[in-house]
């Protein structure tokens, strides 16, 4: 009485875990700092201090230990929610907020509240492949929009050939992994148009899921918009993981826009399934702690730097790359068509990348350069001869 | 496009909150150390020291804060196994463990890994209502065998009734909330001995899915059986929250029996069902400091001492009682039919009970000694009291 529906997925082999295999091996072979392993978003900046110091005085009073409310703990609930309102002018209220473990947590309550089996969730691609088991062991069902390769915005022409009246929700990403995009104002307004064009058509609403653990890490010039600011039906799924660098305590949350009707509904409903899924609230000694650093990050700059050294020395190679607006992302186009060929051949230069179309595009390939700096530097004569391979 | 499943559970009206909101009104009123709340299973006593200083030691170091492997993290599970090898004889291997956040989320898990939907679960009256949610939302339909209210061990006859070839596993308690009961030897025996009949004649195996957050508790004079000693195809599921006195933290494992012959199996099912339900691991820190502190636990032993005055002087004054075999839960016989009743009489003496129509059973009442010893014993005169209602 084995549940053949996830026996089934231990089989599917992963692109990623042959590559992280191969780094495993190589490592041992020519020594870790000789590899150069970009294939893993693990944020490689330390914590601040701020949140250990504030950890360590939690972890002597016994009483923080104790079970949380379902919804997350109200001051926890209520900080959150006044420094939302702060920073984007809305008027979120801790009824607005529910504490999640990361976004995975938060995405896996806010698909649940807002979709019944059957439905549709719309993606765009490239996408963060972890949403296909997200969406589909709710019984929805996740629809990959093709990709806008010119600039990794949307495809709207796509878009609008595949929203249907089955459609529920639509789940974006920005900054996006792994293209490190971040959707311009003029792209958020139109996708909240259509969709608020297609509300009416169809008669009923569809909400914008937008998964955010990247929303801090952005770069100079760039401007990424509060998405919940340009359609009431929004739930937005943040996590502290690489803000704070802290993606083993599993932290984050959902906050309903205020705008939206059925706010408060929904939280309470997120109480609900947290029944059904086991979930029972994020850490209490972790909800306390990053209460008292809302306002603060890791010191994310390192990314930027690395960004600007990749992207400069690759694009003088002749890669052609969509310049990231944020994340630790960037994504070029492979030097061949098939992209798995070319992330194999880099692997003959200690190059450990991943190739598009684990992200619904081909001919792609996925840099994850939360890395030291000087490794970066380190990895610009591999990149030059894996270049010359293809007479660059 | 709200879920109306959801939606249609925040309209149910729980006792235990009503029960609750009024003794928070009448705290006010009196003080709180005048209103005797045995209404909440949450632990009194402190977290142990040595905790304390292990997770302060952990909270220096950034480097905890890392991604924990979708299993667990590797020395966290070898910990776990080795010291139920060497507790119960057993040959655990870190490949039998599953890191959980705290006994709902392992359930979560077992329960996905083991039915499919449509598939019946058994549990045994009286139980824990959150097992509704808990089976329901999987698809999977619990269905509850009658109590035992001799002494709340297993009515066999009920249960022999009960189990068809829908049957894909029995989910027991032991140390039993809201009894305090311990399943002897004797029914943890026959309950296999019926398993492995059915299992033959049905064709495929049925699994125990045993919740044991008490594991701990058990008073002197009781032995608590390991199980999974009895049935091959046993999952355990454990909670450091009782313990350890940490429920918030989110604690907790899957061990699947070694002589499963599924037993990795389901381990890594385990980690593809996290990917939907958005688990993602406990928190590794948490993970990391439990692993030191594994033979250890809370002094548990104020539970014990409230159990002997409250049984004492609850049998003298006349009430039934099956004396608690461990846990921090006593369920004696109420002094009218309607428990509702009784527990709505309790609370002119303000008296915190919760009625057994909860837990599946008619006629009891589940008090929750987790409270100071020196507020039991001020609180037996307004048990006499109440008592005396009833010309006991």
């Amino acid at each position: 009485m084995i549940a053949e529906e996830f026996k089934r997925m231990l089989g599917q082999k992963s692109v990623i875990r042959e590559i992280a295999e191969y780094g495993a091996v190589r490592a041992k072979e020519i020594g870790s700092e000789n590899v150069f392993d970009y294939s893993l978003g693990n944020p490689s900046v330390p914590v601040p201090q701020a949140f250990t110091e504030k950890l360590m005085e939690l972890a002597k009073n016994p009483a923080v230990h104790g079970y949380s409310p379902s919804l997350g703990i109200d001051s926890v609930r209520e900080k959150i929610a006044d420094s939302l309102k702060q920073r984007f002018g809305m008027p979120y209220r801790k009824e607005h907020i529910f504490m999640a473990t990361g976004a995975a947590g938060a995405i896996a309550h806010a698909l649940r509240a807002v979709t019944v089996p059957g439905d549709e969730v719309l993606t765009f691609a490239p996408y963060f492949p972890e949403y296909v088991p997200y969406v589909n062991q709710t019984g929805a069902v996740l629809k990959v929009v093709p990709a806008d390769t010119e600039n990794f915005q949307i495809h709207f022409d796509a878009f609008r050939r595949m929203i249907s009246p089955k459609t529920a929700a639509v789940l974006i990403n920005t900054p996006n992994n792994p293209s490190g995009a971040v959707y311009s104002e003029a792209t958020i307004r139109e996708l909240a148009q259509i969709l608020q064009e297609k509300e009416r058509e169809f008669g009923h609403e569809i909400y914008i899921i937008t998964d955010e653990p990247y929303r801090e890490i952005v770069f100079k010039g760039v401007e990424a918009p509060c998405v919940a600011k340009y359609h009431p039906y929004t739930i937005t799924c943040y996590s502290f993981s690489k803000s704070l660098s802290l993606p083993g305590e599993r932290i984050g949350y959902v906050a309903v826009n205020p705008d939206c009707p059925d706010a408060e509904l929904i939280v309470n409903m997120c109480g609900q399934i947290s029944r059904g899924i086991g979930h029972n609230c994020p850490p209490s000694i972790i909800q306390l702690a990053v209460a008292e650093v809302l306002d603060i990050t890791a010191d994310l700059s390192v990314y930027e730097t690395n960004m600007n050294i990749l992207y400069d020395a690759l694009t003088d190679m002749g890669f052609s790359i969509t310049k990231p607006g944020g994340t630790f992302y960037m994504f070029p186009k492979a030097l061949e068509e098939d992209a798995v060929a070319f992330c194999k051949k880099a692997l003959e230069y200690d190059l450990l990348l991943v190739p598009s179309d684990t992200f619904g595009v081909p001919g792609y390939f996925r840099i994850a350069y939360c890395i030291p700096t000087e490794k970066v530097k380190r990895s610009l004569a591999a990149f030059r001869k894996l270049a010359n391979e293809y007479q660059l």
